[in-house]
Parts: structure tokens; C-alpha cells; sequence
């Protein structure tokens, strides 16, 4: 076959990475850009990646105009993480005939966000014979396929708890801002209120996709607020330019999710992100035999996440038509070699 | 749907491990049990399970009678290893429709062991629209599959090392004996000539599975011979009625395996199997991002292979016909629920 045809719809920080790790890659071609932003509409993708040659593809924000020309196979979403706002952006692709792989958080288990306009999006794709996935580092993998495949190996589970917890000093300055770091309790406070910080979005997700992958009806789903993590200690950051907290000042966020069948809590998913934090995955399931396995360091979550969405492209071409999710897909794995290799005939 | 039909092939450990499970659950019967042993031959299932009550199911060597009296859904096969010697009992199942989950070692990635009768067993399946499976705890889980997985959340793969170190002491009897514990040297040599002990069966299918996800091409596959690991201690059993090694006698086994690509080594499996041997599981990826995953205790063998069993089941009842490996299907989860939760339409 011809090289796999991508059009990225978002070119921020994640869809910039997703183009350098493509521009590298055999066998796929960028062949459209879709983005709002005023200072990237009508620029080469090239210069606004900052891979210092030119594409030959121009960043636009007609997506109509983008799908025309482009004979995408696939396109690679990267704009929110809430599902109804990138409704319409995934329809249009699918109405082109062009498979989706989105890190709309949301979008990696739609149903219970909207149960109506996944219905929607599923059959939009199975009209234009295309598949619509969710994914990315989290949810998507670590705290939802990766706790899924490691039942695989068990009789009986009785309660599965997954823990991440990261260092924000050893990350990117937007998420060290991201998650507070070095802003005063009042601050964060208010902050937190205007939305200007949400916390991580997908905890929902990843328990109600655990859920589906074993057949569990859950009666309670919850995601408590977001905590603040405030600094015992001085913590500089790792990374250059990067936010220096000091003691008594916000570190960072906590985040938990839990959800309950017949009574108990069967999943427990906690999330730490905060200057000078341990960086570990922990996996704990509790069931016959009870499986206990951690990663240390997590997993980088930049890095992971344009491995997912990329690696992700051959399974989502050759599943059937549909909104799929991760645990609909053979399982996970790289794709270090010719992107074609993976494509079935 | 009705409940799912099961007919055992085998009834030996393994098929009576998996027998009293199926028993347990919701959604799944069993309706036909075969087997060559003539102290099985005529009796009734539920009494050579131990389960103290009659299944009404009648073992019997007799495999053709056993289908076609029994609408089988799906033959759970126990025999042996070696993929030639499957090939007759498998390919019965499959010309009477009926799909096949195996726990032969070589059938977990049969395409190096015989390529010719691997297209075979494809071709059959096919023409029947059914499906064929090989997995276990290991091969297909622990070295190949989970391995995998993680690489999903990889950019670049440069090479994965897995190493499996379980304690005998904490195993079966049988287990003990099967690597060697409380022989001499030389006993240990005699019977590995004669082959009485062969160690782990599939490092080979779990290296070439991991390629084949991987879309890497080997230039070499290495299973070194099996090392025995002469004990420094005693160590007794940890289980009733089992082997206690003296210090000079054999604790058990060691056995390795790597395969290279463009003269590097890109894949190295190491399983340890000794009587006092720390238990756990090490998945270490070289790669961008690197991984570092660890297990403990190991997976439970025996516990484990009668889950990844039954949990496949409804995985290859779902899937398109042919004959499959486990980078084909859905992941891994556990079918805690009524099984037939898990089957499709």
C-alpha cells in the first residue's frame, strides 16, 4: 500500500509532537493540519513544529477543505478533553471517510458522558465504514488497559487499584503550571473555581472502561475534587526554566476515583502529581491469584502518550468500522519498523 | 444464548484444574470430556475432578463420538507440548465446528515449529469458521503478551528483557519433580538425555510472538539447553508432601533465551525454576520511553493458566476464523461475570 495518510486536527503541544515523531517515521506522510489558532492558520507545518524545513503543508482551519484534498486514511486529534466540544470536529472526519485516533480524554469511554452522541459518533462510523478511538498515556493505557490485561490472568477479581504517581519537577514547565505548582493555596483555590485548573480528566473513563472489559455493572462512580499538595520543602525544577516551589506553597494536585458493585469498592484509581513526588505505578489487583506489579519510573506521560496515539493507527485501520474502544483492539504494541508493515491487505 | 459448551481434552492436571473452575462458574457447561487414559476411560468426570458429585459426562477416548453427540462450543485441549503431536486432536475439533483453546506450548506461535501444518490448522479453521488459540500462563501471557502490551507505550523498541524467577518450594509436587528438585547431578543429566525432564517448553513462540507484534524479522532465535542450579542450602517444601533439597543436590532449573536482529540482541527471556529461588517477574524494556516493570510474587502457574484459559474463551468464540495467537485478540481480562456476558451476538 501507499504510505498511511494523516491529517492532525490540533497542532498544540501534543500535536507537535505527534508530527516531529511522524516527519521520523517510515511509511506515513502528514498530508493535512487543522488548527484555530490565529498565529498558526496559513503557516507550514514545518516552521510551526520548529523542524526547520518546510512540509509543504499548510496549517488550516477549514477542516472541509482539509479532508477535500487530503485523502486521509487516518486523522490524529489532539484539541480537548471533553467530548461533546470535539463532537463536531470528529463527525467531519468521519463524514470524509477518515478513521480517528483522538486524545480527547472523554472520548476513551464516551458513553457515560453522553450516551446519545456516542450512539451518534458510532454510527456515523459505521455509515462511512471508518473507526473512532480515544486513547493516550491516561486514560488509555495506564490506568485502564494495562489493570485490564493483567486480569487476563486471573480466576477471580475482587478489587483492582492503580496508583501514578509523578514528579512535576522532572516535566514539561505547562504541566509543572498545570498542576499549581508554586501558586499559593488561595490561588490554586481560585483557580481550581474558574476552571483555569481542572486536574486530570479521565478517571471516570478509565473505571467505567474496567467495567465494561469485565462485565461489571457498577452502582457508584466517583471522582473526588482535586487535593492540593502543599510543599514541605523547597523543590526546584529538573527541567530548565521549570517552576522552583517553595515549602508552604502548592506542589501539585492529588486526584482520586473510586466505584462501587454490590456495595464495595472494586476500583480504586489514584492519581499524585506534585513537585518532588515519588514517580512509581502501582498495580494491585486482589482476585485468584492477586497480581502486584510496579513501574518505576512512571510512565512518561509526553512521551507515552504520542507512542499510543501513533502505535495506535494500524489497529484502528484495521478494525471494523465503529467507536471503538481500547479494549475492543488487539492488544497494545509498538510499531518501530515501516508503519505499513502493520496494516493488514 | 445457551450456556457455553465445553468439551475437555485431557483430563490430566491441568484439565482437572480448569474442569473444577468451569464447574464454579456461571453461563458455562461442561458437556464431552476425552481422554487416552485407561484409568479414566468410562468414568464419570465430576469423580475423577474430585468434586464428589457426578457431572453425568463420561470420559472417553473415543474424540469423534464426543463431538458429535456433544454441540460443543469450544474444545478446551490439555495434552501436550508439542505442536505435531496436537495437530490430529486439534484438527478433530475443528472439522466438527468447534473452536479450540489450547495450552500446547508450541501452538502458541506454531509458525516456526511447522509452518506447513500451522496453514493447516489456519485452513481448517476457516473452512469450519472457527477458531483456534494456543496460550497459557506462559507461553502467552507472562513472556510474550504482557511484554507486548507495555511496548504500546513505547516510540522506539531497541531491545525487551523479560525474566521469570519462581520458587519451587511454594509449587505442586509434580512441579518439584518436573525440574529436578532433590536429584543429584547426575540424575538430573540422565533424565534430560532421556528426555524424562525437558524444562520450559515456548521460549522460542514466546520470542518469535514478541517479533511478530513487533513486526521485527529475526535473524536468530536461541533457546539455550537447560542449566541445573545445584542448591547452597536446604531447602524444604513449602507444600505437604514435597521435596526437601540438601545442599549438592539439584534445586531446579535455569534456561534462557535470546534472539538478535542486525547482529543485536533484541529479545532475552530468562526463567528460573528452583527450589528457594526468589519469586517475581521483571519486564525491562530498552527503549523511548524505557520500562521497568516488576511483578511480586511471580504469576502463579498453575492458578494463572487455568485463568488465561478460560478467560480466552470468549475471546476466540468472538473472533473471525482462523487460527490465532494472543497478539490477535482483544487484551487480556478476566470473565468474573455469567461467560456469556462476554460473547457477542
Amino acid at each position: 500500500m501507499d504510505e498511511v495518510r494523516v491529517v492532525l486536527f490540533g497542532v498544540g503541544a501534543m500535536g507537535r509532537r505527534i508530527a516531529k515523531f511522524l516527519i521520523e517515521k517510515e511509511g506515513v506522510e502528514i498530508v493535512g493540519a487543522i488548527d484555530t489558532s490565529k498565529d498558526k492558520i496559513g503557516r507550514d507545518l514545518g516552521e510551526v513544529v520548529g523542524v526547520k524545513k518546510k512540509l509543504g503543508v499548510e496549517i488550516s482551519n477549514d477542516a472541509d477543505a482539509v479532508f477535500s484534498k487530503a485523502e486521509a486514511d487516518v486523522m490524529l486529534h489532539t484539541t480537548t478533553s471533553f467530548f461533546r466540544q470535539v463532537y463536531p470536529q470528529i463527525a467531519k472526519a468521519l463524514e470524509h471517510g477518515v478513521n480517528v485516533v483522538s486524545t480527547c480524554e472523554e472520548l476513551s469511554y464516551p458513553y457515560t458522558v453522553d450516551e446519545t452522541l456516542a450512539r451518534k459518533i458510532d454510527g456515523l462510523a459505521r455509515r462511512y465504514r471508518v473507526t473512532v478511538l480515544g486513547t493516550g498515556v491516561n486514560p488509555g493505557f495506564v490506568m485502564d488497559t494495562l489493570p485490564i490485561a493483567l486480569t487476563g490472568a486471573c480466576q477471580k477479581v475482587r478489587a483492582i487499584r492503580v496508583t501514578r504517581s509523578l514528579d512535576a519537577a522532572n516535566r514539561r514547565v505547562p504541566f509543572q503550571k498545570k498542576v499549581g505548582a508554586g501558586l499559593s493555596l488561595q490561588d490554586l483555590e481560585q483557580k481550581l473555581k474558574k476552571r483555569e485548573i481542572t486536574g486530570h480528566v479521565g478517571l471516570e473513563q478509565s473505571m467505567n472502561l474496567i467495567a465494561s472489559a469485565l462485565g461489571w455493572e457498577l452502582e457508584d462512580v466517583k471522582v473526588a475534587p482535586v487535593e492540593p499538595v502543599i510543599a514541605e520543602r523547597r523543590v526546584p525544577s529538573k527541567v530548565e526554566g521549570g517552576v522552583t516551589v517553595e515549602a508552604g506553597q502548592v506542589a501539585g494536585l492529588k486526584q482520586s476515583g473510586w466505584a462501587t458493585k454490590k456495595g464495595r469498592r472494586v476500583i480504586t484509581l489514584d492519581m499524585q502529581m506534585y513537585m518532588g513526588a515519588e514517580e512509581y505505578e502501582l498495580y494491585k489487583i486482589e482476585g485468584i491469584p492477586p497480581i502486584n506489579m510496579k513501574n518505576t519510573p512512571c510512565m512518561q506521560g509526553d512521551l507515552s502518550t504520542v507512542a499510543v496515539i501513533v502505535n495506535s493507527i494500524p489497529k484502528v485501520i484495521n478494525a471494523p468500522p465503529g467507536l471503538v474502544t481500547m479494549k475492543d483492539l488487539p492488544i497494545p504494541s509498538a510499531t518501530p519498523e515501516d508503519m505499513r508493515k502493520y496494516i493488514k491487505e
